[in-house]
């Protein structure tokens, strides 16, 4: 158990996807940290310290041991504090659990980054809207109660908190439907109960300047082609 | 603890380095198993319906429940079946585990992939040999022990089977070296001593059909550029 004398320090950024996901595991369990708002621009000496390797966000870092990589970080939070588990006890249940957490980065991230920069090739980004759509549709498929996680979120809701909050602004900025009610009625039913949540509710970031930041590099992205 | 009565089944071909990862770890923990030999050009209706989301090898099906990708097959033997583990038992260590696995599929493999791909694009080819050599530099950096896990072999060193193994038959049908005792000496040493452990040693596939296989497939690649 964490007690006051403990070093607990996210090393992140508010405008991704896999800094908050360890921002709301740790307000879920209730663990006080230090939130260390890193310059992506000009990365601190800590962080190409801490993440020698990838020197990305986030880096979380206990008793200055560090880990990176959003769902290995999630793993370790869940084994160090063990309250509000976010794995299922059951090794098969955890391990769809991983398997699904990795195919929301593998599949719908991956294929997200790919939608956006493809503009201005319409062929290519037809293929890419074509690639996420059908992921969304196996996640579609495999939701069977309220949450991913079953009755309370578990680490595939948190993982794939890029579904209900990012991915609804990149539609908006590219002019694109992928996750729409008509299409998913499930998944979007679900992003709506997840954005609800109290934890998730107050710990994602705010839209507007989220939206400007997004916004402005897709424009630069557009004036590059 | 498995018994007779279970079922314990590994869909696979042994021509693939993931499907090697997990039959290493049965082997290490002495589980029985049978081994189905997919047919990778005809698919069985087995393997779709027990993968129907990758419809790839390998598939560990346990009493009829299926799970795929093999570093998630991995963990969940390592919690089902408590002898001989893989993984740390501290959860700092389960972390770095975790991560470095993580990195050879992201990085190792995914170069090597890409350096295979790139034949009859020199300036393609060089950057992604260059990018398998980074890569396999930050790996050598990081071995300390015998093994990955210390003294004995763990999810990392089974993971890096691909680095020992294969990557000698993708340098010896390219002609490229990166992997080589001069340049990586610590992960050579790694490599012959992996290589050399029993258990490693009497299931790892025989080399000379999985080269040709492998040349066959090569030789396709030049043809069609």
């Amino acid at each position: 158990m964490a007690t006051n004398q403990e070093e607990v320090k996210l090393l992140g950024s508010v405008k991704s996807p896999f800094v908050c996901r360890v921002h709301i595991v740790l307000k879920l369990k209730g663990i006080e940290f230090e939130f260390v708002d890193e310059n992506l621009a000009n990365k601190s000496d800590q962080l190409l310290k801490y993440n020698p390797v990838y020197k990305k966000v986030p880096v979380f870092v206990h008793n200055d041991k560090p880990i990176s990589e959003s769902l290995v970080i999630l793993e370790y939070i869940d084994e160090t504090w063990k309250q509000n588990p976010i794995l299922p006890s059951d090794p098969y249940h955890r391990a769809l659990a991983r398997f699904w957490s990795k195919f929301i980065d593998d599949k719908i991230v991956a294929a997200s980054v790919k939608v956006v920069h493809s503009v201005g090739d319409e062929k290519e980004r037809e293929k890419n809207v074509e690639e996420s759509i059908e992921a969304l549709q196996i996640l579609e498929n495999e939701l069977k109660d309220k949450f991913f996680g079953g009755e309370e979120i578990g680490i595939v809701d948190i993982a794939a908190v890029f579904i209900a909050f990012w991915l609804p602004v990149i539609q908006d900025i590219t002019g694109l439907k992928m996750l729409t009610a008509e299409k998913f009625p499930k998944l979007y039913n679900w992003s709506q109960e997840f954005l609800n949540h109290p934890i998730v509710k107050e710990n994602i970031p705010p839209r507007d300047p989220l939206f400007a930041i997004y916004k402005a590099y897709y424009d630069s992205l557009i004036a590059s082609k």
